[in-house]
């Protein structure tokens, strides 16, 4: 394919995406397919001569969209939104063509310097403590990752780290210099009595970190507000002194997957420091609304971190993927990563050699979309954006509550509705929720609180999600709410299961099957 | 950015990066700046109100161009070549627009299904043994990884996992169900014991991968032709069982980063049978050429691998990220990943939940490059690009042998040269390279070979390199030597040095900075 025939491509794909994005809402959210169904569609091997560019763009329809769920359909309200928009896209057209690779400063100097730069401004925006900032010149710094999942397994590695380095110092043991591979048999020892906590409802990335790392992450229950409390981490800590262990990093969430809860950081705080326990912040979803000044006490207790955490893919417009991770000190960090601390000791700057920050070495030209969307939205544009997705959650919370058979589950702080008919168990709802995503107008997933109640999440994910929006998927809502309980059958079947459905299968399968990711 | 803003801003952009990419040649191939150069180009805050498209467009020019290595310009010849073209751009830019994030099947099940029947088709093209592939139904299968890094990171993680429980049964304990948080006492105490092993030349990430599971990878020499024979590796495995050890887990390299050496599998694959090592075989650039049926007899000794893995995104003119990993039985990788294992043991269909299958639980729709490329390309055209590149590396070998005062340091056999001055030492080859970088017209970067012998890289990198590329690269290798052989104070220095600078510190340095990468 030559310049001529991209040209002629890519106008074309830009206006199908940009009538993709716009007509949307004209699509089924979700597909009616079986695993499988590209199988027929698609031939079992590559062809030897090569296609014609109209062939590979009717394939889109004929092939991919059948197959979609539409995470941009302003009916799509399921998970958490992912971040997506036009100057996102912009930016990332722009940095495949450039197709850098960040592995060094030297390697591609505007790639490391304009993350520096956007890492501040977006730490800025969130009114961070200064010596998380590049440009405090203390130390701290911020850094693309991939995903909340690498920023969790990386800090605890560090944490761990830290901590080990600690130890063995206090011990006499020397520790500076390790050559690269550096399991010495002190380390080892120690690795089976570092314990780390995190609460019953942080997200399964945490476990996956656990299995990853070979590190012990003890769960600790959360309250029935599903806040994890000082008191609770105290205790464990303690209890985990008593027995030889050592304590060393508490992951605390800031908006919970399940249902958009707080841990108590102005409690926790205060442990992490006297007991010398790394505390990285998980604001994955909630960080973003936090550049609102009205939502910024979210965060209060953040002065205690040794981490935070946030992914502009998530709430803030930005394309899969972006997540802003700050230390406090990147010395932290880089030394997990350094595989060749003697030689690279000295930098030639002040700049970072992010290759040393995260667990991929390639780096793709990320900050470029950070850019795009602060500049092209402006502060003022982004907070709107925030602020206009939770005034729908609250008005979808207003009709749920104006409707005696149902109950809000959880505090609507952002942009998540917590729902349940009140009078049913778990399974008449799971129930409902799958005949509301059965008929592929909205949809849903399932969450399930500390105290096993099996909860409907109801979430803004769209840009394009408005008030009719809203008001449609609450008729789509009472619509098989009333057809499932006029149904003879399911009421009586309601009543037999009534009070014995809190362990149903189904729900928590249902449950589990989203929950994990 | 409405859409018809965002259509003219596209069309403009799309035109920008034809242009871009069409005239790359004309630029200077590295960048004149220091760091820090883009602090006095941008604003120290995000704007508060949203800019122009105009002013964001015209900063591409004003403050990152500036500060870019073209990687794609054709006289650029360092590192490894990053893939890049326009089929692949036209698919992340549909990947962009969709936004969809593929957590299971059921999230967005075409984002599932093509990357399956694209890593089988892709498996087809590099001729894997079938048990890698879905379509054979035997529990292997291909996923899409961000990295090397990442692939070699989890597999070490698998075999560990696999090693771990295969120890624990051996001794009657129960280890199938465990709970998500998976280090018990029993499987702790093991951890210290196990070994794996890979060459003196393997990547830096095989030191990563061991600082960041906390596991011992064992360094062993590699022949005179950088390679890790079967006997080396059989010697270390019964030293470590001797010594009361538990060797797991071999990484051999098919393409080094230093030499595009190949470590030996029909001598390794043996000696990983007999002992029950898990084989992971890294060829993160050389595996494209392997669909190339003269090439194909690298993977010679494939059938002993648990995993194998390279990146399309290297020598398949695929943009970043596209890392292909298979392995052999996938039960094995999802194990360490599944934290519900209870609930989701029985999936619902064949369809695998690549969630299980890698660190990020959030995916991009990576497959579409793959599909877009081996359409549009066709298996014909992919393998002409490879063959094309390799011709050209030879081009630039037959202009060094030629000239007898440099002499090529490794055989030839893809797209990288290895050679040096013959009669002068480290120090002056690093010099050459310096005066070489410093002109700005050609960029290489050197690399150190086992015996201390350090080398120049010459890499066919870009898909616009010609011969005339290579002719003016080999132009610019002879006019900085005349100039610096021409060189009285040179010359002196040279015979004052020579003999002595095997382990100078500046190579070494350059060298290390490089390579950590």
């Amino acid at each position: 394919m030559g310049p001529e025939e991209f040209r002629r491509a890519a106008h074309q794909l830009i206006d199908y995406v940009a009538d993709y994005q716009e007509t949307v809402r004209s699509r089924p959210v979700t597909p009616d397919v079986r695993p499988g169904y590209m199988r027929r569609l698609v031939p079992a091997a590559a062809p030897e001569q090569a296609e014609s560019w109209p062939d590979v763009m009717a394939d889109i329809e004929r092939v991919i969209m059948p197959g979609m769920s539409h995470w941009h359909s302003p009916q799509f309200h399921a998970y958490y939104p992912v971040g997506n928009s036009y100057p996102a896209l912009l930016a990332d057209i722009l940095s495949d063509a450039i197709g850098c690779v960040g592995i060094s400063w030297a390697s591609a100097p505007a790639c490391t310097e304009l993350e520096v730069i956007m890492m501040d401004w977006l730490g800025q925006l969130l009114r961070l403590p200064e010596e998380f900032l590049f440009s405090a010149g203390r130390g701290g710094g911020g850094v693309i990752q991939g995903s909340a999942c690498e920023s969790t397994l990386i800090t605890l590695l560090a944490a761990r780290s830290c901590k080990v380095n600690q130890v063995l110092r206090a011990d006499g043991v020397a520790c500076e210099d390790h050559d690269g591979v550096a399991v010495t048999p002190d380390r080892a020892a120690l690795l089976p009595r570092l314990v780390a906590f995190a609460s019953d409802q942080a997200h399964s990335s945490v476990a996956r970190a656990s299995l990853l790392s070979g590190l012990r992450i003890r769960t600790l229950p959360s309250d029935d507000a599903a806040s994890l409390r000082g008191p609770t981490l105290r205790r464990a800590v303690e209890e985990e002194i008593q027995a030889g262990n050592i304590p060393f990093f508490v992951l605390a969430a800031i908006g919970t997957t399940a249902s958009c809860a707080f841990d108590n950081l102005p409690e926790l705080g205060p442990v992490c420091e006297r007991y010398g326990l790394w505390l990285h912040i998980d604001a994955a979803y909630a960080g973003a609304a936090c550049i609102c000044p009205e939502f910024r006490p979210l965060l209060n207790g953040l002065e205690y971190a040794s981490s935070f955490n946030f992914n502009p893919h998530k709430f803030m417009l930005t394309n899969l993927d972006c997540s802003a991770l700050w230390v406090r000190r990147s010395r932290d960090l880089t030394d997990v990563f350094e595989v060749n601390p003697l030689f690279l000791k000295t930098p030639a700057s002040d700049m970072p050699s992010y290759r040393h920050w995260a667990i991929q070495l390639s780096r793709r030209f990320r900050a470029l979309k950070l850019w795009f969307v602060m500049r092209l939205y402006g502060a003022e544009g982004l907070r709107a954006h925030v602020r206009r997705q939770v005034a729908l959650a609250k008005e979808f919370e207003g009709l749920v509550r104006a409707d005696p058979r149902f109950e809000i589950a959880a505090p609507v702080t952002l942009g998540l509705v917590c729902f349940r008919l009140k009078r049913y168990g778990n399974m008449i709802n799971d129930h409902l929720l799958s005949r509301i995503n059965g008929a592929r107008r909205i949809h849903m997933v399932p969450s399930m609180l500390p105290n096993e109640t099996y909860v409907i999440r109801f979430v803004v994910c769209s840009r394009y999600t408005e008030s009719r929006d809203v008001q449609l998927a609450w008729r789509e809502v009472q619509r098989h709410t009333d057809e499932l309980l006029s149904s003879t059958e399911v009421l009586s079947r309601a009543k037999m299961l009534w009070g014995s459905v809190r362990a149903a299968s189904i729900g928590l399968r249902l449950f589990h099957s989203w929950h994990s990711v």
